[in-house]
């Protein structure tokens, strides 16, 4: 028989708290202290829960199977440039291409819906779906259909898993110093337009998610410059802040990011400034972070710019070995070390 | 510009209702003519999405990548003989198992988990995860955690997606007449245990689930006839009835069942009048329906019943040309046709 403690409210035990899913250093503790405990990875070759990454990488003979999962409880559902379905297959497939695996094998769609949830919207987050794999090159093979009832969840989740085979994996892990840091784009529209339209702030005409299929892209990428591409990552929840502390971390290095090279829109700062949030802070669901060897990163900028998701790509920073495990910002009048937010500040953003 | 038309409740709309998660004939419906739709397989080997599978199966070289997932939304998350973890392991696993691929690659952990939910919980349930992987031999790769608001989603769900390589694979459509049909437990234990908990029936110290990872069981019967083995699934949602409905349906053959020759503890029979209840529509955790060619059956009964979780395994009927679709319940006294539920009438059994 299972000893049973008692189930229930228990004075003085920690409570789970938003912060705890919101991409920042409290879900990595909370992920590190609790849920990856016990599965600590015994190879050093598979990359797997333990490593923190955006998915795991499996060896299957000679290649690499990537594995990436989400659950998408993004809200509202429908926002400007997108809904929880186009964001459910952009999101898995960017994280199995930001680990170098582009040719997606198969994704699944694993849908919990409250009841009474409209059949209407059902078809068009379906629609959604279909639209961004046709982008992705990508399908979805198998699926899941939960219905909870009335009040017992917000409407909809949409768990999106990817299966893909790389020849080489990528990691977040293998910046070197030297490395040119590049960013696809414009930082911040994915979680501002979502707080705008939430606050009815009047700026959905201009402001608009990101969220995009980066694997068309990435591809591209990998293929200007194979092997000199050494970490990337797409900065989501926590935001650009996030994604390159974790790198740095990761990589044992410093990374020196020159704040007036990060592409931010006129109409995202503005509106950042008026919700009192910092872009580098907000996440998004079309960028993404590629690490470069210095010789190549020329090649790779242009790669990336002649892409129509890329048109906006940039060297953001370099890597170093002063600071490390650092994150440094240049502002061009001084230097100052930028630390990861303790959580994303705005709940249900993915 | 995507057309976008009006969001929130509209008259006469079709919502989506609790019968559309349980398993049985609306379920079905929903994927086919929403879900599924748009995303038929082009191709005839590969099992996917139109299957409407157990899970996926992708040509990998001279192999097959079996892909299965599953939310899990069970409520209570503990409940007698397991929780929540344990179930979200099995449940998977067990999908993989009847697809032919017991040998586990990896499992994804998403879990949503509402704000509040206690710390202590989140580990004892992980634990859970962890022991049932141990028994399965798998392990957790990679995960995703994401918090809801208080309110915004009763307690935790936990998304478990599979893959596994398998040599051969088994589908539910491979029946043909005179295969015979076995059973590898009792059923009605799981959806039983958890409904007698719901209402307080006290019968919870003679009554509980049969949760567990069936793919050592399912390996063993494979290993003994290997290719005799015609097809095989187990009877979550919608119960033993609805799984031989759809494996009549697809395979195009009418199963007779002996209805004497069904596995039903005297506990869970009682306790199902009780609450009245039809085992043959409860869901099950921890069972397996699989055809086997007639003359390779007793010694894949034989096997089975050699393995810890198979003791209680029959032939519980036969697979023939006439009531092509049908299945039939053979009482002793006479015959009748087995309709398939609408839907399981508990929600939220797994």
């Amino acid at each position: 028989m299972m000893v049973r403690p008692g189930i229930g409210p228990q004075p003085r035990d920690e409570r789970v708290t938003l912060k705890h899913g919101a991409g920042g250093r409290a879900m990595r503790m909370l992920i590190e202290e609790t849920l990856a405990a016990g599965f600590l990875d015994g190879s050093t070759d598979e990359i797997g829960l333990a490593a923190l990454d955006d998915g795991a990488a499996l060896l299957i003979g000679d290649r690499w199977l990537v594995v990436t999962t989400d659950s998408h409880v993004i809200h509202p559902i429908f926002f400007p440039g997108g809904d929880i379905g186009r964001l459910a297959i952009a999101g898995t497939v960017n994280d199995l291409a930001v680990m170098g695996a582009t040719e997606v094998l198969g994704l699944t769609s694993a849908m919990v819906i409250e009841e009474g949830f409209l059949h209407s919207d059902l078809e068009r987050i379906q629609h959604s779906m279909q639209e961004a794999c046709r982008e992705a090159g990508a399908k979805i093979v198998t699926g899941d259909t939960k219905v909870m009832g009335r009040g017992e969840l917000d409407g909809i989740i949409i768990n999106t898993t990817g299966v893909a085979l790389a020849d080489a994996v990528v990691s977040d892990a293998g910046l070197s110093s030297g490395d040119r840091i590049l960013l696809t784009g414009p930082i911040g529209d994915h979680g501002i337009a979502l707080m705008a339209a939430r606050r009815g702030l009047g700026l959905e005409g201009d402001l608009r998610s990101d969220v995009a299929p980066l694997n068309g892209l990435i591809r591209r990428a990998l293929d200007t410059a194979k092997g000199a591409i050494t970490a990337m990552k797409d900065p989501t929840r926590g935001g650009l802040a996030s994604a390159l502390t974790e790198m740095a971390e990761k990589s044992q290095v410093g990374i020196v990011i020159e704040d007036a090279a990060v592409p931010v829109t006129p109409v995202v700062r503005s509106a950042a400034e008026i919700l009192g949030l910092d872009p580098f802070h907000i996440a998004n669901e079309g960028v993404a972070v590629i690490g470069v060897r210095p010789d190549a990163a020329d090649a790779v900028l242009a790669a990336v710019r002649a892409h129509s998701l890329g048109q906006s790509c940039a060297i953001i920073g370099t890597c170093t070995d002063e600071h490390p495990k650092r994150l440094i910002l240049d502002t061009g009048i001084g230097r100052r070390l930028v630390t990861e937010p303790e959580g994303e500040p705005l709940p249900r953003i993915c």
